[in-house]
């Protein structure tokens, strides 16, 4: 709980909800209703301003309240109809959020395996054919918890596609997690060369938690990526479960498929950079935590130490999982990073 | 402590240096300098970010230092040397800050009593001649501290002047808070007709705290003001201190110039608009918190039921003073309310 609330503040819940709303849960059981109560609040703000004719707040407004639903539903894997509903809506407050948002975003859908994974897509104003940031998701993540991450690359010039992969936001249900993730992210590297409105040879990847695997694991085969960020992701995941937190165990459990955790640890083995990590040959820049209690920051240190290209690391002294508590140790500075690796004017 | 967390977060310090920062200091005597060295270690990374070209992020790290210097110093009158560096370098940072924010600002200079007030003006991109919302200080909070409010008047196509009023941050010093507060906004107004890049036909009037009082006072004198919003304002002061938090009492005392309790008193009974609330036309909205523990919000429904035009008021369940743990309820929707106010396209 104590990695939670900077994590839930950092990306865009209030701190009195987060106050609130877990002082007022006591049993796990109770964690989506009383988070899915909470945004209905901010919902219901949206439909208010929406219906007025302001616009901006309902994007706001919006925006919040889909936060609040993905953080009801994020490791609540106890009760999957409670969680696909609030899930439902988490997309759905999001969705109506997009065009009102300063740039707007886009629903896409991006061909996969016959059937389709979905993103959203925003554009900085005032650049054609923008460079682009690919953002992958982690275990517990979903594209509708990308908002300020989305802002400060927009901010630099930056077009942004989060997108939920296998395993993870709405691909949770049809696909497994994969740890092969140059798979989907070919998948949205052919659907970027359809479009005209983004350039697609100025494209790099970025990656939070499990994602901060998948994007660098991603990149080692994916030639047509220039740059990577990586954030808190494992460089070799062990088939042990042991001393991680059991929500997070569980909720590896399903959405890798599994039946059992023996199962599960199969999976979890085929995480690994151990063999690929040397084909990274675009930059990188690598963030992790002393304080990381998810993923050792000696992680990162053998990430680095394993690739071939240039590469930033910044280990954070004091830093939780994805250093959310001094977030702006590194995500400005990651931001401005990858601006220059995509080549975007310096603002 | 537990009213200060929502408004340092609200207004820009990052919840893990709150948590840090406050755990860190166990006497009150050792407040500024803890909150200096979080400061400064803000100012470093903008000091790098510009020296690396990278405006975007400068602005926004020195922004965050100038708030975290700006509350080391905000009830600090213990140690007026130490409060007055953490002071001037608050002010330093936002004004290293003002050209990089988007929009930028410009610091302003407005003649007053022989002497002069400072602000700083924030105009919206792409509108001419905008309307302009002035806004109004309290007891201890100072232009430094109100990026998030400009952001949403902006947004919204409104530009701001926050300045500092007699009693207030650079003001404070030379001039006793004054209670006939129509008498700085009097001068700010007549500042605002020397300029040609904002609208002074369509300008509005905003307080906060103390300044929920001010911006009131002033609507009630001041007929170029079409608007006004109120945030947590006493209606009438008494000469009692009993109950009050001891450190905003003593920050009373010296920013009123009194020499004891005795003469604030006789300060304190000068803040009223008993007489002349019936004098405010121009449309008003209220808000305040049932959980205000330094203004109730009676008070507030006094306002309201004593002037003559149209009146919004916002009474919020639960809402803290300033309702900054529940800021999603009005600070969208004033900004709103303010800008139809104003004339400005919906946004």
């Amino acid at each position: 709980m104590s990695h939670w609330a900077p994590r839930f503040v950092a990306n865009g819940v209030p701190l009195a909800d987060f106050q609130e709303v877990t002082a007022s849960v006591s049993r796990w059981e109770d964690w989506c209703a009383a988070w899915s109560a909470r945004a209905a609040v901010h919902e219901e703000m949206g439909n208010k301003a929406l219906a007025g004719g302001y616009n901006t707040s309902a994007g706001a407004h919006f925006t919040r309240a889909a936060v609040c639903y993905h953080f009801g539903k994020f490791l609540f894997v106890n009760d999957m109809a409670q969680m696909k509903e609030a899930h439902r809506r988490a997309v759905e407050c999001r969705n109506k959020a997009l065009p009102h948002l300063d740039p707007p975003g886009e629903r896409v859908a991006i061909p996969y395996e016959g059937r389709q994974l979905y993103g959203n897509l925003r554009k900085p104003k005032g650049v054609a054919k923008a460079p682009i940031v690919v953002m992958c998701m982690g275990l517990d993540s979903a594209k509708e918890e990308m908002d300020d991450y989305e802002n400060r690359f927009l901010k630099r010039g930056l077009a942004t596609l989060s997108f939920d992969g296998p395993g993870q936001g709405e691909a949770e249900y049809d696909f497994a997690l994969c740890p092969e993730y140059e798979k989907p992210v070919a998948a949205v590297f052919d659907f970027l060369a359809t479009r005209s409105d983004v350039d697609p040879l100025r494209a790099g990847i970025w990656g939070v938690s499990l994602g901060g695997y998948y994007a660098p694991r991603a990149a080692a085969f994916e030639k047509r990526i220039r740059a990577c960020v990586a954030l808190s992701g494992p460089f070799q995941r062990s088939a042990d479960f042991t001393g991680r937190p059991q929500m997070n165990v569980e909720a590896f459990r399903v959405r890798s498929k599994s039946a059992n955790l023996e199962e599960a640890g199969k999976v979890a083995l085929r995480f690994s950079l151990a063999e690929c990590a040397k084909n990274i040959t675009c930059p990188i820049y690598i963030v992790a935590g002393t304080k990381d209690r998810l993923t050792p920051h000696t992680q990162a240190e053998k990430l680095a130490a394993s690739v071939s290209g240039p590469c930033v690391l910044s280990v954070i002294e004091g830093g939780n999982h994805v250093v959310n508590n001094f977030w702006y140790r590194y995500r400005d500075q990651t931001a401005d990073w990858m601006a220059a690796q995509l080549g975007a004017a310096k603002r």
